[in-house]
């Protein structure tokens, strides 16, 4: 190894591109449980993956595009922990979804409040993968729902599952900072406000409510 | 009027400092209907007020001082619109509201749009700003419901408060963005998911849910 290796003495690895640039994704959804998207510099990367910032650009031509390959696996990640298992009944199913999700916000407090709420949130890019991501959730809400898609009711309860999901991202995080009340009640109020919101009274029976 | 006045002839009018200071603000919540805050220099303020650079640094030292003070303006304004009619049943007082809500998110859906989703939204002084707003509107919610302030279950009430609103300005800008619903729709979506979400029984038989 050369005088010049960079920084620290990491242990150098030979990997793939592919391997990584997966390697480098990874270590950037790490590190975002520590800072914000923005805080976190090119050097910081580089140093922590013990490999050059010319190498990193070999991979990450600009910063910006590190970011989307970042957020893009953040959120992948999110949607990963969350899905329904469908072996299990439609009450039970949301139920399991939203603790997993809360325990994912738990786990994940920094990059997700960087991400909905912090300078990424406003970089057209950034926020329009979150938004299609809070797309994904919707769908998933909707494809479960006992309804069939020419429901005349559909464009309505689109929007209101939009705004539960809105919903669910601020009393989460809002609890997160406030801890006002226990893991238990916060679950309780995602589960039973999905009916609540939808008003959709095939919904509403199938959840039990 | 001197070579060296600013800009446009615009009517040069001597006002006392108040006035002057209420004058700029107002500019710049105009302004915020046609672009967003971070979009705003002083170079276009000054032109628009007819005054030159130097003056309006007289009034406000740094442009941030200048965004927080037209940030406050129009949040203050947004509460005015939509302050409740005491005089109205709770029902009728929550829909008359909603009503004016949607009216204002309406008139003004540049400024809000930036507001709660541009760059402002994630400066945390200006966000503090908007987050200060949302508490004042859920005080208002918690203050006209029939409970008391030791109600046990207050913390939790609180929370699906705060959700309410998030639910409230989601769907609100979702439906400026798609339209797939009427505005009447909307309105009955808004005024119908906050006793179903409050999921609190005095709330609800008293909003006739």
């Amino acid at each position: 190894m050369s005088v010049n290796s960079p920084g620290t003495g990491a242990k150098r690895v030979r990997l793939s591109p592919a391997d990584r640039r997966e390697q480098l994704i990874t270590l950037g959804v790490r590190m975002l449980r520590e800072k914000a998207l923005h805080d976190i510099s090119v050097g910081d990367i580089a140093e922590r993956a013990g490999i050059s910032r010319g190498l990193l650009f070999h991979y990450f031509p600009t910063l910006q595009e590190f970011q989307l390959a970042v957020v893009r696996h953040a959120n992948a990640e999110m949607l990963a922990r969350t899905t329904p298992d469908h072996t299990l009944p439609l009450p039970e199913m949301l139920r399991d979804a939203v603790c997993r999700y809360v325990d994912y916000v738990s786990d994940n407090r920094t990059s997700y409040l960087a991400l909905l709420r912090g300078p990424a949130s406003a970089d057209p890019d950034l926020a329009a993968l979150v938004d299609a991501t809070r797309g994904a959730v919707a769908d998933r809400v909707l494809d479960a729902a006992p309804i069939t898609l020419d429901d005349a009711d559909l464009p309505r309860l689109r929007l209101a599952v939009r705004g539960w999901i809105a919903f669910a991202e601020e009393t989460t995080l809002s609890w997160l900072r406030t801890a006002t009340v226990s893991r238990d009640q916060l679950i309780d109020l995602l589960v039973e406000s999905l009916p609540a919101l939808a008003g959709h009274p095939e919904l509403t029976a199938a959840l039990g409510g």
